[in-house]
């Protein structure tokens, strides 16, 4: 629902009488921020806190009275304050006892502890109802409204009810609570705000390398090499010919990147003539980011379009191709169409057109609300099929925009072959290996091996073992 | 919540003693690869077998024991059989009183059975709570962690405290699980994970169809008649030149058939003077598919635009223009500016980029996270104020495109017209009977009977008659 | 869950004789149409009419009784009549008592009533259970099924179990139903099918008014100017070349306003020394739409792009670059490649392909399923640091395109600079003042700020008071 509407009424609330009484342990910034988002709700709210003088962070509607009484008038407590001092209310544990405690404490680190807050809370007031809740959100986007990215609020607990109402005081806020079932889901929702992109990590470290590997190649053979034996200045060509060159490689190799791990998963598995086996911790990870390495791959693809577009307009382009007419009209003759190169310029285009096309649409499949819509076959069908699609299409694009080149001589400046022919070596041996894969006599086993059968059943000690390993 | 932290809890349980024993039955692909990711998410798992011979697929942390002393041992039993098989359980009715049992089964084909594999479960065991669930997910997907499209689990029950222990599990496995109501949702859910895009058939069949004759036709045209008359080779139009043809005639042409059926609806009901009335089943599927048809004609849309942009980098068109300015250059002349020329091409282009924007915003909107945001309010004025507004943006923009070419008699190669001409039949039907419904004589009668008002109410019977056949 | 395949269900219900009666009070137009689905998903139907003379609307499967008979039939009651009519409820209060009422209503405008309808009907009818839900779908939707966008139904209420029995119906109607929280949440709902895109309203009339005043500015410039001085009839730039310096200048404008409310926070609370008092009302106002300004920046940018792509395809420019190299063929020369304009013309063209690359991946980033996906720190990371990252590019493209123009008095037509000059100026401020606030003799107090700290905390009173007169 519009955050706008929701924000309207959190400012004028009609009914505040009949919100329970929420209390806030502590009067830090994020405890009394909370309150004052609380109290505008329509929430009475009153707060504890070691000395009752009232601290000039906390809302003047708002009582502050010692825990022990503040406790006692209200069913649902907030636990404001950091986990090293949860121990203070241990002593309270009769007082609080069947009382709500939502803990809403983070971490510096993940997996800090070796349990979360919150079953820490729970083990040290065990007549509690422990929520976990509003961790994923920051104090100030509470009272800036800046709440674009932050509507979600993830909520666990082991008592449906307490839940209910936690959640609530979440909707009642503007936010959209999240149940992700019981307390043990807490050290996950305390790890969430702590990340950083974790997935994206690896395909953006190595699109930076490759990056950095192929614009130096390309400075050696587009410009310094032609300074050299031309005495020519192509300096300019860095803003957007290197460019236009890296893209389009790093957006295949990192395509083929994304396929590689399935076929070498595909090999394991027929090489060990099972599925039961896991595969070794880096192809998992790999195949754990795939989808982040299909969408780098795919923003290079789009630059790389939006570089190739362009070509037309730039001064450079204009002053060649001007120069290429007048110096044909001074010779005084029109050339013949070139048929072949009719061809191979527009089927290069043409491959690359439908290539991108293809790869888009499989983005927007990986789109989360678009992924949510379809089922595991239409998944299958899209990511694998039209993925290796996708996959062909570009590769020939690249070999059709190679075309007589790849056996000329002026294409090794300094014995370096052009970025293309690099590009192409582990898009082609991806589709060779899948190409060989999917011949009958290799594909039936793996079909077989994927639905449960066993080459060599006859150990099972050793595939449980080393499968159970991984679960300690 | 990121799937990655959620795989690091379920490789790493810290808390494993709290969750409840799960005892599944069957020892199978599915049965054993589940019981795999549940141990692993810090389950205690139970096997029940007709064998209690330790099976190689089974996990070594887990025990198999018979189906009764197995269903002993758990409150939550997964049934991992396959329908045909069920009848087993009737004899362990008196031990499954009370137990949750989840059904994870799925057929061959759509609406198999009279009834959902879940309630037959629940005939023949009627003490038992049933609750359907993991229907969706693959074996493989769950070993492998290709998790990507399938986080979603359906659930459905009548038992509220045995859904949530079910949905609990599902969180567990770092799954989503989305609530479907009751047992009865459970034929649906079994129907989901057989479908293949079901919405998409007709638009893609269609369009495939149309694409087909379209490209004869351009081949006739485009490159048999020159060869025929002037003996020139233009076969390389089929990379650019001809898909240039065909995707705009195409996302014309399905663009208007998105708008066509509620045209056709308006006019139905006009005459029936009613709207309780069904409209003919042809007409029902081809509303209910409007969304995929846009889609579509936006993907060809798409296509166009790149096609479009990369005509000043094919070698064939650099080479016309070339020959274009070199043949002036040798005739001594600059040509002055065509001010109508300059007023035709800039205005079709402006159109069509007006258009396309348009369009490309539609198609944002359809996405299921931006459309559950609008409401429906909202939502018509995108779909139709919009929708029509493109709609006349890109019929105007092949008109203009047109231009003054529409009675050249160079355009009617052996009597066949453009395809540009040919696209403009549907959207121009489409525009004209929309102009008329809008004109007050019409639109205060059709909002009237679309407020409920009928022409000749005196034959309920009738009316209610064709409703109540279709709910049968 | 795809539409197709519960629309099957819908019409084919296997188990109707499960489905719990409902009843539905009112046989007008948006009760019998719900009657008519609700009947058509298995449910029988029972409306109580003050007349029990069947109406030609009432479906035929459905029996009509007196308000009184029809209740005690079905312990669920859809109340499909206006508020102004509840009143005739009061007498039926002890026969609704316990029942389930469902509030469907809408009103005319926002905030109509003191309080929601909902709210207004369980004071009327103090001893049955209250839920809010329906009031999103249009009867027009719900019998066509055009469900595409309005397949969300929000549901609230006090009861629990209610809340559920409700949320079954929803579900078998093919409909997703949002559990909202209590009644108290009832008003939000009954605005929300009443707001046409309340946030986009600013920033859209923003654009026109700027659109406006840059169109007549680039008229006078770039047509009326040359009409006089040189004779010469331009009028066609007003189809693209006016347009494509509109979109730049606007985009550049309204990305500068998405980041200058956040740069005017920073320097009131520096001022103020406190982050508790809230901002003015504009400034508030201005923060909640910065997202709706941004994706309005977005659609200019993706316009200028296409109007900048198609340059090389207009009979225009094609004529002036033809006419060009023909005089120089004429003057019998060809030019040197001049390396300045290389550099200039390729840094502009790269600096603007990435900057609008960074502002494709913001504005997906803002997709609510994008942006539901990553938590506080990475959406603070995403739209700030790429956001600031994606202004310096823009404002550097902008800057470079000008060059080596911006003193050359031909840019200054009747005193009139660029319109590119223009849109410099708000993107700069921005920029110099985020660059001043970044040092630390500045960003060290404002962290403080942020992070709870006061200046002057003496007085407690005046600070919230402020925040609690916007309370109540």
């Amino acid at each position: 629902m519009n955050k706008n509407s929701s924000n309207i009424m959190a400012l004028v609330p009609n009914n505040s009488n009949k919100r329970e009484t929420v209390c806030i342990f502590g009067t830090g910034d994020f405890g009394t921020s909370l309150g004052h988002k609380i109290i505008q709700s329509g929430y009475p709210v009153v707060f504890g806190s070691r000395s009752t003088e009232p601290s000039s962070l906390v809302p003047k509607d708002a009582e502050v009275l010692s825990h022990a009484e503040a406790s006692q008038k209200a069913a649902i407590i907030i636990i404001a304050i950091q986990r090293q001092h949860y121990n203070f209310l241990t002593p309270l544990a009769e007082i609080l006892h069947g009382k709500i405690l939502v803990d809403i404490s983070n971490n510096r680190k993940i997996n800090q502890y070796p349990e979360s807050n919150a079953e820490y809370l729970a083990q040290l007031v065990p007549g509690a109802k422990i929520v976990k809740a509003f961790n994923t959100v920051s104090a100030w986007a509470l009272l800036s409204g800046m709440l674009d990215a932050s509507q979600q609020v993830f909520v666990c607990g082991d008592d449906m009810e307490a839940k209910q109402k936690v959640m609530d005081i979440v909707r009642a806020l503007g936010l959209n609570p999240l149940d992700k079932g019981s307390l043990l889901a807490a050290q996950e929702i305390e790890n969430y705000p702590l990340q950083l992109f974790p997935m994206w990590k690896f395909p953006i470290l190595l699109s930076l390398g490759l990056t950095a590997f192929f614009f130096f190649y390309c400075l050696i053979r587009d410009i310094i090499y032609p300074y050299v034996y031309e005495k020519e200045d192509f300096s300019f060509f860095i803003a957007i010919s290197i460019p236009n060159r890296i893209c389009p490689t790093l957006a295949l190799i990192l395509l083929a990147l994304v396929y590689l791990p399935g076929v070498l998963a595909a090999i394991i598995q027929l090489y060990r003539g099972t599925k039961y086996r896991r595969f070794p911790v880096w192809l998992d990870k790999w195949m754990l980011c795939r989808k982040q390495l299909g969408l780098v791959a795919l923003a290079f693809a789009s630059l790389h379009v939006l570089y190739t577009l362009v070509i037309p307009i730039r001064s450079f382009v204009r002053w060649r191709i001007g120069n290429q007419i007048v110096s044909q009209a001074l010779n005084n003759r029109t050339e013949p169409l070139n048929n072949t190169n009719a061809w191979l310029s527009d089927s290069y285009l043409a491959l690359g057109i439908l290539g991108f096309f293809l790869f888009v649409v499989l983005g927007i499949t990986s789109l989360p609300s678009v992924s949510n819509t379809v089922n595991w076959r239409e998944f299958r069908f899209v990511q694998s099929k039209l993925g290796y699609l996708t996959l062909i299409l570009c590769t020939a694009h690249v070999l059709v925009y190679g075309g007589k080149r790849f056996l000329s001589p002026s294409s090794y400046r300094w014995y370096l072959p052009s970025t293309y022919m690099l590009s192409l070596i582990i898009p082609c041996i991806v589709l060779v290996v899948k190409f060989v894969l999917i011949f009958p006599c290799l594909e039936k086993p793996l079909t077989q091996i994927r639905q449960g059968w066993e080459r060599n059943p006859q150990y099972p000690e050793q595939s449980n073992y080393i499968i159970n390993k991984s679960a300690v």
